[in-house]
């Protein structure tokens, strides 16, 4: 019996340990002949492109680069499976494949999407009576997939953002002037990560002064007040804020100001949160201020990865492969949390449905009655998941990469 | 006698480094009494807001922490000394502060504004007789003061930058289209820290497939038919882009595109070179494309700055001492390359009016012809300044940092 493996979705700086915990576990077990790994996600089984993992993964040399890569090695897709009904084609493409090459495990690590696909595949396998086990690998930085604790790669995204704020606070705090620093970061839909940067709390500073995630609405006066309030109190305000915040109308808080704006060539231009933050704070206060987008690196950068992260992201890829030995499918592989302190928790595998098309939100009673800010209560939750370093391999004074 | 020491200009990962140098070196002296702190620059002279260093520095643990910090832990000022002539009320306030506290060596770290300050200042000392040593340690991201082979702080900030583009790299080859990615670094007048992005070929990698500098004269339509040459080679292009990049006629490039745009308040809106080209990319090949400005965190990224450069602000940061010790003063410090490869440099002294208010720029010859790439050679000056790390001394998966 062979297996495959694939990695969908936004990349992380996690989903490569999946891969290397997948390619271990099929490594040690006597069951399991070849691995493959499919390029592009299950665009790489449609079409037929994948490698013998063993070629490129047996050295412990290149699994350790690979844990210390950033993004999707094997390439990633967005491709989200259609029902049976709407097309039996690309299920029955998928199915010859497996079959041409005795494969008789797919492992998918991604996001809900990529569950969906689980669930769907599975549930045809089912129905077809044919056996070949599905199981899923959570991976997303947003940290908001049903079923699991957490998801791997949103540790080292939050160590990366918590470190990354305390360091702009330093920044910001060099000149006599009062001045607002506004931090965008990821997360359109739920606040997990711009929570995150309130771990530098942790160590007694004070910033990040204001937090607004989209799990609370957003309103544009009552942040103008809030940084007011707050100017009172520290000369450089430092403000963290998720990209997804949303006024009572549900629309994204910087929809209007983007939607009357075009660019030299006539393109709306979508400018994000932080830049109309910055403007309104340049109009409504006048101090010195400016915005910072984290953009990809939240996701990618590898060189200061959560070691927590990285050896959960490694163990739920081979837990995964245990599952299917078994005969677990359907599933998507979790973590279940059992205490904050000491750290404990268990791999468990829910069903992928559950995990598929939904979205787990910050709990509202982590967030303060004023919407400003998160509680300890959640600092709690956070810090356990970006404990420890991975330090990179380095060479000539930069970071080495596996890549296939 | 006791001497003072103060941060200037931009703030940088290494500026504690010479601070700790300065506080050293001091220490080490029998000559040498108080090391007064001076907060905000020269501001904290005029206003003789200082802090005794020795109540803050003098455990090994806090001087570790200090080299760990990024930004101007005294803080910084944009002050410009006036002339003599000007506002000699300034020179008198200096210098009564020196006096009061019996101090008679100056140090000011800083760019060449700082350094335009310590020529003016020991031309003043020289001309009124006054027995007070000026002595300037150069500082910037920029790379961009004469006199010295390279500046502290580039070093850590060319890591960054280098490692960070190849993160963002192994990000843009996930999927499998066609995509543009144009990084965007400071730089508004030489081409130094943009071209680090090079850095990550020293392991072999091909990217970033495009480099433009201020140095070379800019051009739209170059730039398109350029990316679309290198569409050709590969499927994910990253482009390095320095903010100060200008068209024929002097304008920066992004200028006309920013003043035919205001925000929803009528301010004109100052996006900056990347978001131009992004729309630029869009608007002539419509594929795939999105700009990342590295911001701040290129200056304040101490999390993984380059040991050498720790190091070396920390050496000269001592020699500074040193100098004004053996009676040298108006002189700023520097760095004399004497070879790359083994990397060797000794301290030197040159004239701070030297340094003061010019700029060192790019080499030509290390642009290729075409102006957009760097070369070997380029890469073999880099090369020495990124070697080795500092890792944080974490505390709750935090960095930390020392703060006063």
């Amino acid at each position: 019996m062979n297996i495959a493996v694939a990695q969908s979705g936004g990349p992380t700086c996690a989903i490569n340990a999946s891969l290397a915990g997948v390619f271990e576990a099929g490594t040690k077990s006597q069951e399991i002949g070849k691995i493959y790994g499919s390029f592009n996600g299950i665009e790489g089984i449609i079409n037929d492109r994948m490698t013998d993992l063993s070629d490129s993964l047996s050295s412990e040399e290149n699994i350790g680069l690979l844990l210390r890569t950033p993004s999707a090695a094997l390439g990633s897709c967005r491709r989200k499976l259609p029902e049976y009904e709407e097309d039996p084609e690309i299920y029955e493409a998928i199915t010859e494949c497996f079959k041409r090459h005795d494969i008789e495990m797919f492992f998918y690590i991604g996001g809900n999407d990529s569950m969906d696909t689980v669930a769907k595949l599975s549930r045809y396998y089912a129905e077809k009576s044919i056996d070949i086990k599905v199981v899923g690998v959570p991976k997303t930085i947003d940290n908001d997939l049903c079923g699991t604790d957490h998801c791997p790669g949103f540790g080292s995204a939050a160590k990366y953002v918590a470190a990354t704020v305390q360091e702009i606070t330093r920044d910001s705090n060099v000149y006599s002037a009062p001045s607002v620093t506004i931090v965008e970061t990821m997360g359109r839909h739920a606040g997990w990560l711009t929570a995150a940067a309130g771990c530098m709390r942790l160590n007694g500073e004070s910033a990040p002064h204001l937090i607004y995630l989209p799990e609370h609405v957003f309103c544009g006066e009552k942040f103008i007040s809030d940084v007011k309030e707050m100017m009172k109190k520290h000369k450089a305000v430092i403000c963290a804020v998720s990209e997804g915040v949303r006024t009572a109308d549900g629309k994204f808080a910087a929809e209007d100001y983007q939607s009357c704006k075009t660019d030299a060539f006539g393109h709306a231009y979508l400018s994000g949160i932080g830049k109309y933050l910055e403007n309104l704070v340049s109009e409504k206060i006048g101090c010195k201020v400016r915005s910072i987008e984290l953009n990809v690196m939240q996701r990618c950068s590898s060189h200061f990865a959560s070691l927590t992260d990285i050896e959960e992201a490694q163990a739920i890829g081979s837990a995964a492969v245990e599952a299917a030995l078994r005969g677990e499918t359907g599933v998507m592989m979790g973590f279940k949390r059992i205490s904050d302190t000491p750290y404990k928790y268990e791999i468990v595998s829910v069903p992928a449905s559950e995990a598929a098309n939904s979205e787990r939100f910050f709990p509202n009673e982590w967030i303060t009655p004023e919407g400003n800010d998160i509680t300890n209560d959640a600092l709690e939750y956070l810090m356990p998941l970006i404990q420890g370093e991975l330090p990179p391999v380095m060479k000539n004074g930069m970071p080495q990469h596996f890549q296939f």
